[in-house]
């Protein structure tokens, strides 16, 4: 079943995932395509991204944007193409990003659009390097983490489509960068491609030991992504004055329950206290829309200079999307994962 | 035994406690009074501060100051007279702001003394209002609670040296203040004096509900200075982008073990993450020795205008002070803790 002009298909949420999420979690899902009325655009969507912060909203639970309601379509950011022009700033053709989430198609009144240009740079990367996730590794290190030529950062799911980021603006910017990665390909990859100086498996056995061999001066940034044995191995090498920039916590997200104890929630505290750091959570376009220009002249600077480098994995179809999204959260994909929906063009 | 100028009484470390310190912790011995040499001046205690980061210096444990070792008399702020100068920049008589400890007489070389003019405040102003406690409020609540008109700051340990100050200052800067205090006493002067807008006994069984029943607009900046269950009751109340400036955790310094489980670690770094909150740890003349004549500025005036109200609480010698000490670790305190070590004139 692909993607036709018959039929808009959509990945509903059809039970809210106790831990992991399985694929009994999802309904593919046929309906009619919506007509745009005056005003408004049909979207088809072309590629679909896949993002960690996504199990958050298949949660009944506050956050900081609301839950995705039983039987509604999983949201998303899309790069999709204008099918159908009913409003004066669109032609059919047109490519934007958009948030049309799981499906082929949606309805949009022009707002919360931007126009891309994809004769320059593959559309898709509007999802990755050139959207939300290089956006928020950007901000995040330069503005909470503020980097130091010299100082020391780590950055776990490294060649992430956020840590990857985080990793060569590091480097950019002077900084020894330490990576965390899953296996010893990712670590190849950190290394030769993303040009890091260390790249540390969270999965062998001493870890912490290596981590700490791999830090001789300690740590003044911790991007965090992962939370869990990372962050717990980070936190005895923080030096004085280190920043910790909060941009996700995937190690958690498919939690039950909270582990056991012993608590130390007024540990942590003590360590902020002690080692003066800062902590500070921020969610990208909520806390940084005014500066989207900024990163977006920077980064299309350093990729046009080679200076960034960007892996994307595709993955074709629609129907694909939630075994990717689950692989996702056990670190499986390697690199920007992104749902090639439908044909550029569609016959 | 009182001051005399034949003997110099040190109260010294005796023994590093296991939980809560006791009196065999402490041991108070005479020594003799030592001789300046050339450049040197002899200080003579007026008045000790007791404060409670005091509790980290008895530990062995590596932290942002070095321990105080077994048998040497135990650190302090003190506001003490040169009683012998041979040193060209101060007279017989000066007042001075010293870090001469437990202790009758220190030894100084004039580096680090800040001198004083008694004539404009009491002296001992200078170990709490004026001083380290009054600005560590100031620079804590300003620079990183950063304190809106309007907004909801919440305070622990209200009445206490630091406590008060950060009440007040944030209400000179228009915010809703909800202070946190032990006991009946405290709450109504907290009302009455400090004039915050509401005042709770953190001793309350239902603790939790009536903060959150203080608090209808949440709660903007929490200055942490206790820690332990007032954090608890803080934490789901907190607005996004909420402000923690992390002074101290007097809750946790006597604390042997950690606290039993579930371990909320992580729960506390998805915390940041939702809200978008800043925490960051401070030591005030480490990271704002830069700004303490802002300070003093300020609060000079604020006091002159009778913006701001303090209470000191007096303990009249040194032997007092391992017993003024322990109970101020148990909030047995009201107001600034000082000990009065000596006449204003030595006789």
């Amino acid at each position: 079943m692909t993607q036709t002009t018959m039929h808009n298909r959509q990945l509903t949420l059809a039970s809210r995932p106790v831990g992991a999420p399985t694929a009994a979690n999802f309904t593919l899902q046929q309906t009619a395509i919506p007509e745009p009325a005056q005003g408004q655009l049909l979207l088809r969507t072309v590629y679909l991204s896949l993002d960690p912060y996504m199990r958050g909203r298949m949660n009944d639970a506050k956050s900081y944007a609301a839950p995705v309601a039983l039987g509604d379509p999983m949201v998303g950011g899309t790069v999709s193409r204008v099918q159908i022009s009913r409003h004066p700033d669109y032609q059919p053709g047109d490519w934007v990003l958009s948030y049309s989430g799981w499906q082929d198609y949606a309805l949009s009144d022009g707002e919360r659009l931007i126009k891309l240009e994809p004769e320059q740079m593959s559309p898709s990367w509007a999802l990755g390097v050139l959207g939300m996730p290089g956006f928020t590794a950007y901000m995040g290190l330069l503005d909470i983490g503020k980097p130091q030529a010299g100082e020391t950062l780590v950055v776990a799911a490294a060649t992430g489509a956020v840590g990857a980021m985080v990793a060569q603006i590091g480097k950019l910017k002077g900084c020894r960068v330490v990576a965390v990665a899953g296996g010893e390909e990712k670590c190849r990859y950190a290394l030769n491609t993303l040009g890091v100086d260390a790249c540390l498996d969270h999965k062998a056995d001493d870890f912490a030991e290596r981590l700490a061999s791999a830090c001789p001066d300690g740590i003044d940034i911790y991007y965090e992504n992962v939370g869990g044995k990372v962050l717990d191995a980070v936190l005895p090498l923080l030096n004085t004055h280190a920043r910790i920039p909060v941009c996700g916590l995937i190690s958690q997200y498919n939690a039950t329950a909270l582990p056991e104890g012993p608590d130390r929630l007024n540990q942590l505290m003590a360590t902020i206290l002690i080692k003066r750091l800062t902590v500070k959570g921020f969610i990208i376009f909520d806390d940084y829309a005014h500066r989207y220009d900024e990163f977006v002249t920077d980064m299309s600077q350093w990729l046009r200079e080679g200076k960034i480098h960007y892996r994307e994995q595709l993955v074709d179809g629609l129907e694909q999307a939630p075994q990717a999204f689950i692989g996702l959260l056990q670190g499986e994909n390697f690199g920007k994962l992104v749902v090639r929906v439908g044909d550029d063009e569609l016959a």
